[in-house]
């Protein structure tokens, strides 16, 4: 008998179940529900562009309406489905996004007192209203736990866990006094559905704590209390009202309850498993193993790799984070990222090309790549810095901008749509020769995400500078599906590499690179990576008058 | 009784009468004549982007359009007039634009021989074919003669007199031997009109010879013959052929002939002056005196200032051209200009503007400036580089290209419209800030050409990043009245400053400095300058580090 296992997705704006049978990988049902609080689940501020908060009561709306949709459409598909052959729920979602909680792990937002305060919501990732904070606890941190910063990239930042925390006790003392505790949405989800929401017992992923929290075995757990102490003291006692103890996704966090079983039409004691973020998730879907990088490529990407945990890694300096466990069990999860990629590409799309490309977002970018596909690597004789939303690894620094050079009286749009495309190859090359120069080497690329499947493109550009073959994964739900897979571990129903061998591929057209095109990237690389470090790096001295003429030199000999 | 002048200015596409009032400048007819040959009036080869060529008969059809035309106009203006009120012809042109001519200074290109050979044809001032002559001429000056250098900004450019020459006798011989001497466009229409087109004794003027052909009394002319022996013997020998004496534009070149009085409806015996070329007589139609510098904006921008002859001046590096006479007499013409301006927002509106502007490239503009009002300077977190056409004045390099730094994922065309308006702001104070460091004060900025008239935007935003008034001239077809002015002064009308300041004037409306706004595009302008180095200088060697970080704290100080 067929066994499936259930993932739930939870992104910004939706979330998303995906059914799969645990056997081979095969997608049997999958159910969008967008958060109908806000605009688009998003509850902002007009005053503060910053604020990003969510309703806790979408998630669980979402959560019911997703799962029983896919039960549906399994059903549908197969009438000799039976729920009772879901083994395992996963959960993946945003973060960090941490909900204020009352002692028994209820949502403050839930409560009536608290249903006009948009601070007792939960805080979305995106949420900037703490970045004082977030410079503040970086600053600290740099004084006297240096080794806090070193497996975060150097810098700590506004979305983060303690960033938001901190602000809130700034801004709003009262609700930070009536949240006895802290919970990630990726764990609270799982202690819902089965039924301990104990801040204090419930099971939380080492994925949020350690990218997040700073929370790292090496010294103990979550940050030490001096060192919360010197931020507040009142959040070094809400340390003791929190964890020490973190687990991998594979770990089953519990049971699903009776409750929720009669709700969903599933089997009451279904394991649910330890919750974890988003593109970890995806790594695994996308079937991540040592020597690979697993490319997410949406709005922004995530790039994951891992390494052996029981063998030393030394710190990549500029790299998210490093945490043990946070993609697989028993391996370092390595997390680095580009802040725009296609949100660089929707931006110039919306506001840089004209009506004479089509007159919808799609028909632009489907004539400007047509409009491109004749021309060579270099022709254009421009390149671009990938940085319109700042630099998130390598410099970790948000507060750099776009640049582009090499424009004359003849540049047209999809000559510049080309050069940001490369512009986030190059990005994306500085991060993997950054960590192979810190002893992992990257042996196979995975893509995944829209921009993978939809744009062929992009995706010969990626090989031709990267100078690796692009695979693409199989699904194009690796997140969600990657929680199946975890749901089905900790349901027990396989080895967790098994498991993920048998329900992940890549898809049988890779894109390899061209020769003389990876040569001409190259050259243009050096100059990509000139001005990355000019206009980065503070230590950078130079000159860059070679940089245009070079770039003329190129297009004089790319155009023939 | 009244007495008029008229000014023909023959530019790239068509050229264009102008007959007025010398007592008061009163413009009584005009007409426009478009060049019926080729593609705009441009003969081209579709093998060589290069070539641009012109066929001579077009500008002997127009002198007679267009001179008719403006006669027609006046007398429907005013049935009393009598075209034999017209006291004096003067004539621009563009340039350099030379023309091989036989013994009898007839074009080669008239003769039915060379109908089919466009190396026998005008050489319009863009064509840029002789592009490695220019580098072979800049070279041997360098080594040889560099006061050649001195005078015309440190580099010998492609569209120039011998860069051309050389460039003929190098790739068609043939057409070179049967040139029995070269004569300026300016220079060969008062030689048509006044019936003496001997290439030894036809009258040239000493703006298009001291300006591009290396003309100087200081060094006895034209360039000595061992040097153009260097360049080839040919050329040597062709001085022989060429002129010893150049004259100022207020100089008579001779009398219309009976045979032209007949054809135009003119007196025989009217004076023409010498001809020069559009921009300097464009100065002098826009008021240009000591003190004074006049900016013609167009296409591309030319500025011109004088400074007395009689005391010593210093060369200008970086400066297009300082010749003695070639705007007023008894003064030195100083030439700079920037290569790009109205071009660049031509290129931004046709390339880079979505139709949610408008759809048409008025409509887009006029949208742009309406949406650009509102924000204050610096508040886009843009600062752009005016190269997309190279750098004619300070770089004098045409191998540099564009540049645009601080794009975020809200970056809107407008923004970028405005970015390229103050880069060109900064471009033309960087000119400024270079005359005046060499001992030329800078008291008055008298704008003329399309723009200065048409858009306000940009005139406040120079007169902001200037920091000085902006004055527009009155007549909007400054370089024919400067023509006019010319012929005036030829004819014995009145001395040539006295017509100057009758007929002449700026308009009413001035464009003052705001102060806040000069305050921080003083900022920018900092950063522009580093970037101008950086890119554009060899010498440069430093830091871009802080370049955004300074954007970023303007743009958030200037947005509030």
């Amino acid at each position: 008998m067929k066994r499936y296992a259930l993932g739930i997705d939870y992104g910004t704006n939706s979330c998303r179940s995906l059914l799969v049978d645990i056997s081979n990988g095969a997608e049997v049902g999958s159910t969008v529900f967008n958060y109908p609080s806000g605009v688009l689940g998003i509850l902002t501020d007009p005053r503060d562009p910053h604020v990003a908060r969510q309703n806790p009561q979408d998630y669980l709306d979402g959560l019911e309406a997703v799962i029983k949709g896919a039960l549906a459409q399994a059903k549908g598909g197969d009438a000799t489905f039976d729920s009772a052959q879901v083994v395992g729920i996963g959960i993946d979602t945003t973060g960090s996004t941490p909900i204020p909680v009352t002692k028994d792990g209820t949502p403050l937002a839930l409560l009536p007192e608290f249903a006009d305060n948009l601070n007792a919501y939960v805080w979305l990732w995106k949420d900037h209203t703490g970045h004082a904070e977030a410079a503040e606890i970086t600053s600290l941190a740099a004084k006297i736990r240096p080794q806090y910063l070193a497996k975060c990239g150097g810098t700590y930042s506004s979305e983060w866990w303690w960033s938001k925390i901190l602000h809130l006790r700034r801004i709003d003392p009262a609700v930070f006094a009536s949240a006895y505790s802290w919970v990630e949405h990726c764990d609270w989800i799982p202690a819902v559905l089965t039924g301990n929401t104990d801040p204090l017992t419930l099971k939380r992923g080492v994925c949020a704590s350690g990218h997040k929290a700073m929370f790292n075995a090496e010294w103990g757990g979550l940050p030490d209390k001096e060192f919360l102490a010197q931020l507040d003291p009142e959040i070094a006692n809400l340390r003791d009202r929190l964890f020490d103890v973190a687990h991998s996704a594979d770990t089953k966090a519990g049971e699903l309850t009776e409750g929720w079983a009669a709700k969903l039409g599933l089997k009451a004691g279904t394991a649910v498993s330890v919750g974890a973020f988003d593109a970890h998730m995806g790594a695994v879907g996308a079937g991540i193993k040592e020597g690979t990088i697993t490319k997410i490529l949406g709005t922004s990407t995530c790039d994951l790799m891992i390494a052996p945990a029981n063998k030393p890694l030394a710190d990549i300096p500029g790299v998210c984070g490093i945490v043990n466990g946070s993609v697989l069990p028993g391996c370092f999860g390595i997390e680095a990222g580009q802040s725009a990629v296609g949100d660089l590409f929707l931006w110039l799309v919306n506001h840089l090309v004209p009506d004479s490309y089509g007159s919808s977002v799609g028909d632009k970018f489907v004539a400007m790549e047509k409009a491109m596909s004749g021309q060579k690597p270099g022709a254009s004789g421009l390149v671009a810095l990938d940085w319109n939303n700042g630099n998130r690894t390598i410099l970790v620094d948000h507060r750099l901008t776009g640049l582009l050079v090499g424009q004359t009286l003849h540049t047209q749009a999809h000559e510049i749509y080309r050069a940001y495309i490369e512009a986030t190859a190059f990005g994306a090359l500085t991060i993997i020769n950054r960590i192979e120069e810190h002893g992992v080497p990257v042996l196979e690329v995975i893509n995944t995400g829209g921009l993978s499947i939809k744009n062929e493109t992009l995706m010969q550009i990626y090989a031709d500078v990267l100078g690796r073959p692009m695979k693409v994964s199989r699904s194009e739900q690796t997140c969600a599906l990657g929680a199946a897979i975890f749901g089905a571990a900790a349901a027990g129903a396989g080895e967790l590499a098994d498991l993920q061998a048998n329900m992940t591929a890549t898809r049988e057209k890779v894109f390899h690179p061209i020769l003389e095109n990876q040569a001409v990237y190259a050259e243009i690389y050096a100059i990509y990576l000139t001005l990355h470090d000019a206009f980065g790096s503070k230590a950078w001295n130079g000159s860059l008058y070679p940089v245009m003429k070079k770039l003329l030199d190129i297009r004089e000999r790319q155009r023939g």
